[in-house]
C-alpha cells in the first residue's frame, strides 16, 4: 500500500495535474497496490523500454530495447555490442530502464511509467545464459531471429532503485528488495477488457458507484479508469468539475476471473446504501 | 540521401532482421530521405520522448518527458526541479532523448527511432524564455496547467549527435549541422491516411507496382509500408519469402496533396512497362 512518501511533493509533476473537485461525502479508505506492486505490474505489461547507458565520456545515451523478465522482475536485455548501448554497457555496467504504460493517453504525463536503475550483468555460466535466453524469448519471441548471433549478448539488470509515477499526483519509490518481493497484479494486467465492457455497457452502474460509494453524490458521468485486485478507479464529471475517486473491493481478488462478481457486489452495495444524504 | 554509412554493419540490429528475398529484376535506384531528414521527420511526428540524464554519481537515469521544437529541431523540455531528471540536469547538462515512432509495430525493433544527444541549456533571457515557452506549448498544450509554476523550468537540448534507426537494416548518423539544416518531410508526416487508403482500396495497384517497378515479378501480395516525398516503400509476399522494395516518384513532392497524383503516375508507369520476366 502507498505510504506517506507517495504524497510528499518530491516530484513536480504532482503540481502540474489538472485541478480536481474534492469529494463531498466521506468515503471508506480504499487501499491501493504498493509502489513496488504497481512497478512490477507495469513492467510485466509490456516488453519495450527506453534504456539509458553512459558512454566512455560519461554522457547519457538513450536507446530502444526490448526485455524479458526473471521471476524477481529483473529485466533481461539482448543487445548487440556493435550498437552504441551494447558498447556502453561493456564499458560501464550502470543502466536505467524507462517503461511506460502501453495504454495510450491523450496527455502522456497522465500515463503510468516506471524507472528501474541498477547494474547490468552478463550471465556467469551456461545455466545462467540458458535462463536469461529463455526469459528473453518468452517475452520477445521475435528475438529468435538474432539472439544466438555472435554480436548479441544477454544482460540482466540488477535493479537497485525503482521510481514509479502513476500519472498526475500518484508516485512512489521502492527499494530493490520491495521490488523483487512484490508480485505483478494479474487483475490489473488483464483488466483492459473489463474496463472497456464497464464503460461501454454499464455507465449507469459506474455512476451510481461514484455517487454513492465514491463521495460525489452530484456526479453526472463516470468512466472506469482502472481496475486492480484491490479496487476500481473512476473518473467523474460533476457540476464542480472533473473528479477522481477510488472504491475498494470487499476482498483482495486472486485473479481477473473474480472481477465480474466483485463489481456486481459494488453495484449491490451502492444500491443498498441509497443516495447520499 | 543515405550514404554508405547506413549500410555499414555498425549496429547489430541489422543482422537481426528477418531474411528477405532479393529482387529478381533490375530496378531504378530509389533515393531516400537522408538520415538527418528521417530524424527531423520522426522528431516532428510526436511529442513524447525518453530522457536520459546522469545523477550526481554519474549513473544514467531514464525518465519520460514531453517536448516541443525550435525551428532548427532542438527539443524544448519543461521539467520540474523537484523531479529526478530536473535535478540531474541542474547538476550535469548532458542529456539524450530517445524518440520512437508513434506507429505501433508488432515487432518493436522493426519500428523507427532516433537518439539525440547533447547538452541542455536554460533560456538566457526573457526573450529566449518566451520563445522556448511558446515552442513547448505549441506541441504540448496541456503544459499550460504547470509551465509557469515555480518548480518547472524550460530547457533546450543543443543537439550534438544524432543516431537514427529506421528498423531492421536501415540506420544512419547525422551531425549537429546536418540535423539542424534538414527539414521534416511533410509528406511522410501526413502519410498515414494515404497508406491506409492504398492498402484498403488499391492492393492490386500496389502489387503491380511491386511486380513491374519493384523488381519482384513473382510477388503475390503487396502492402504499402511508407510514403515520403521521394517515393513509396512496399512489403511484398513472394513464393521465395517476404521481400521489401522501394519505388521512387518521378519528382520530389512538395507536400502531401501531391501523393495521390504521384501514386497514380506510378500505376501508369507500371502499366506501360508491362510484366517483367
Amino acid at each position: 500500500m502507498s505510504d506517506g512518501s507517495s504524497l510528499a511533493p518530491d516530484h513536480g509533476v504532482r503540481q502540474g495535474g489538472p485541478s480536481l473537485a474534492p469529494a463531498l461525502t466521506a468515503t471508506k479508505p480504499a487501499p491501493r497496490l504498493s509502489g513496488a506492486e504497481e512497478a512490477r505490474t507495469l513492467v510485466a505489461a509490456t516488453t519495450v523500454a527506453a534504456l539509458a547507458t553512459v558512454t566512455g565520456e560519461g554522457d547519457p545515451w538513450a536507446s530502444l530495447s526490448t526485455y524479458g523478465l526473471l521471476a524477481d522482475g529483473s529485466p533481461v536485455l539482448c543487445l548487440s555490442h556493435l550498437a552504441e548501448h551494447g558498447r556502453n554497457l561493456l564499458g560501464d555496467a550502470r543502466a536505467s530502464l524507462l517503461i511506460a504504460s502501453p495504454e495510450a493517453a491523450a496527455d502522456p504525463l497522465a500515463g503510468a511509467r516506471v524507472t528501474l536503475a541498477g547494474r547490468a550483468r552478463r550471465p556467469a555460466d551456461e545455466a545462467s545464459h540458458a535462463a536469461l535466453r529463455a526469459a528473453h524469448l518468452a517475452s520477445v519471441p521475435s528475438a529468435i531471429a538474432y539472439i544466438d548471433f555472435s554480436d548479441f549478448s544477454l544482460w540482466v539488470l540488477s535493479v537497485e532503485r525503482v521510481r514509479w509515477v502513476g500519472g498526475y499526483g500518484r508516485m512512489d519509490s521502492a527499494s530493490a528488495a520491495e521490488y523483487a518481493q512484490a508480485a505483478p497484479d494479474p487483475v490489473a494486467i488483464a483488466a483492459g477488457g473489463a474496463i472497456e465492457h464497464l464503460n461501454d455497457d454499464h455507465a449507469d452502474a459506474l455512476l451510481m458507484i461514484g455517487q454513492r460509494l465514491g463521495g460525489h453524490p452530484d456526479a453526472t458521468g463516470a468512466t472506469c479508469s482502472g481496475i486492480d485486485c484491490r479496487g476500481i478507479d473512476l473518473a467523474l464529471e460533476t457540476p464542480r468539475g472533473h473528479a477522481r475517486t477510488r472504491v475498494a473491493f470487499s476482498d483482495r481478488l486472486a485473479d481477473s476471473s473474480q472481477v465480474r462478481a466483485a463489481t456486481v457486489e459494488l453495484v449491490r452495495r451502492a444500491r443498498v446504501s441509497g443516495p447520499a444524504h
